[in-house]
């Protein structure tokens, strides 16, 4: 099974209105409500394409109820771990087209719940044959949290992505995961790409939007690009690009197949309308068609 | 006991953001989370008056959950219908003073539902002195709710004060309540001052904002206006307001004394930061200098 871990998963509102005027009232004509966060993504589009797969992290309070109903709704294998302050919010206002956004910041987790999930983890890696670290930590955590998941899946022999920023970034590629991915402004925390593997990942692939992928590795770099152009919602396409690295890994593939997968997979999810999922006609289409060169 | 009846109340919000621009993305500062809807402003100012009173209304879904939380957690005491759908919410994002405001429609309720809200009111109709009615009619009630609560207090001999808009206070209105309390634009729906009693209540009450009240009733019509301006945050003056008038018309006050009152504790609810509160130093400073006046 591939884990995913969601350590700052969210309530994401979607919130359809007339049109967005500040200091003025607005009547919401309707409601959507997802659960979100990166690692919750990149569980949702590997269970979409069937691949075995156990989403965990930390929910808490009402809202953390509420994004546990959600997942269980939806099918979704989960398993979190309870934590006492609430889970954060997040709110798309939606007008013609556009979106403002508002981020509430994360709930602060207490050392011993900190504690408890490493436990859980640890167990849930016993079952594991990849482990996904995505996105932000809450307050509370230490900066260096991600490096600790890290070392607990090379010490059970578990493959471990690690799709962070910042310092979380940094400190977790010094524990050496089989692989990074930042975007190119995360990138930045690490540096140059040609001096990021001596930091520690085996591997890094720097995802860049619309241009596609560059993955450099102990094996030589790549670069990879999406056949055309694919409109529509770029938020999540990271997360698809992780899922089809983790469903690479797993199985061994070579790295031009690897990067072709996750180029088509991530312009699938473009192509589709919420984070977390991806239009698999467009993934199918694409998939032959990704042009991967040495570089 | 006063009862006060929320039947679409709501998961206040309040986002901190460093400056609302449209169509960009904000991290919000800080949240706060607040049991909204009239009525619970109405139980609210009632309780920090140290007055006997109950909160009901209709809760469902996980925000329900949380305004039931945060209701038990201010020691108001309450006694909420479950719903199957959710609570709405909703968010007012401040900036630099000003708010942006964004209400989530009401929830659905089922036609059982509305019947298992009326026996439990009737139930706690039996403990109660005064009834007040507050606020929107959630999606799935009939237009024709507040009249049949009116008339359901009635039948108990229980004093009822109806504040509420539209088509639900003309049909209310007609149902006898002993009090209705429109602002201007509210009034509208009902006709002029001078005909609003001809439609069936006893009593109306008309809120004018910083001019203060004025009272048509079968014993004459009264102005009351505060001694001062008072700078701060109308919302919830006209629930301060009526919360005052419920306490008077337990107590067998007078018009003039009742009107003094309720301007006063109105005066003291903008000084309050939150709706819902009043600013007692305020209230006892602007008692005694209401003026009254016949007109």
């Amino acid at each position: 099974v591939i884990l995913t871990v969601t350590l700052n998963p969210a309530l994401d509102l979607t919130y359809q209105v007339e049109a967005l005027v500040a200091h003025t009232t607005h009547r919401v004509r309707e409601v959507a409500e997802h659960p979100g966060g990166k690692g919750l993504n990149v569980a949702r589009v590997l269970h979409a394409l069937g691949e075995p797969v156990l989403a965990t992290g930390l929910l808490g309070g009402a809202t953390g109820n509420r994004v546990g109903e959600l997942i269980d709704r939806s099918g979704l294998p989960a398993s979190f771990v309870p934590i006492g302050a609430g889970t954060r919010r997040t709110v798309a206002v939606v007008d013609t087209g556009n979106a403002t956004n508002f981020s509430e910041p994360g709930p602060a987790v207490a050392a011993g719940e900190w504690e408890a999930f490493q436990e859980h983890y640890d167990r849930q890696l016993g079952a594991a044959t990849v482990a996904v670290l995505s996105g932000s930590l809450p307050p509370g955590l230490p900066t260096g949290a991600y490096a600790t998941l890290v070392a607990m899946a090379r010490a059970r022999g578990v493959r471990v992505i690690l799709d962070a920023s910042g310092t979380a970034l940094r400190l977790g590629a010094r524990a050496r995961p089989d692989l990074v991915k930042p975007n190119e402004s995360e990138l930045a925390a690490l540096g140059p790409p040609e001096r990021v593997l001596a930091l520690g990942p085996r591997a890094a692939v720097v995802s860049r939007g619309a241009a596609g992928l560059l993955a450099v590795t102990g094996a030589g770099r790549w670069q990879a690009a999406p056949p055309e152009r694919v409109r529509g919602n770029p938020t999540g396409a990271g997360d698809a690009c992780v899922a089809a690295l983790a469903r690479g890994l797993r199985d061994g593939a070579g790295w031009p197949e690897l990067l072709a997968d996750a180029v088509a997979l991530s312009a699938a999810a473009v192509a589709a309308p919420v984070a977390g999922a991806a239009d698999l006609a467009t993934y199918r289409r694409l998939r032959s068609r990704v042009v991967v060169t040495p570089c």
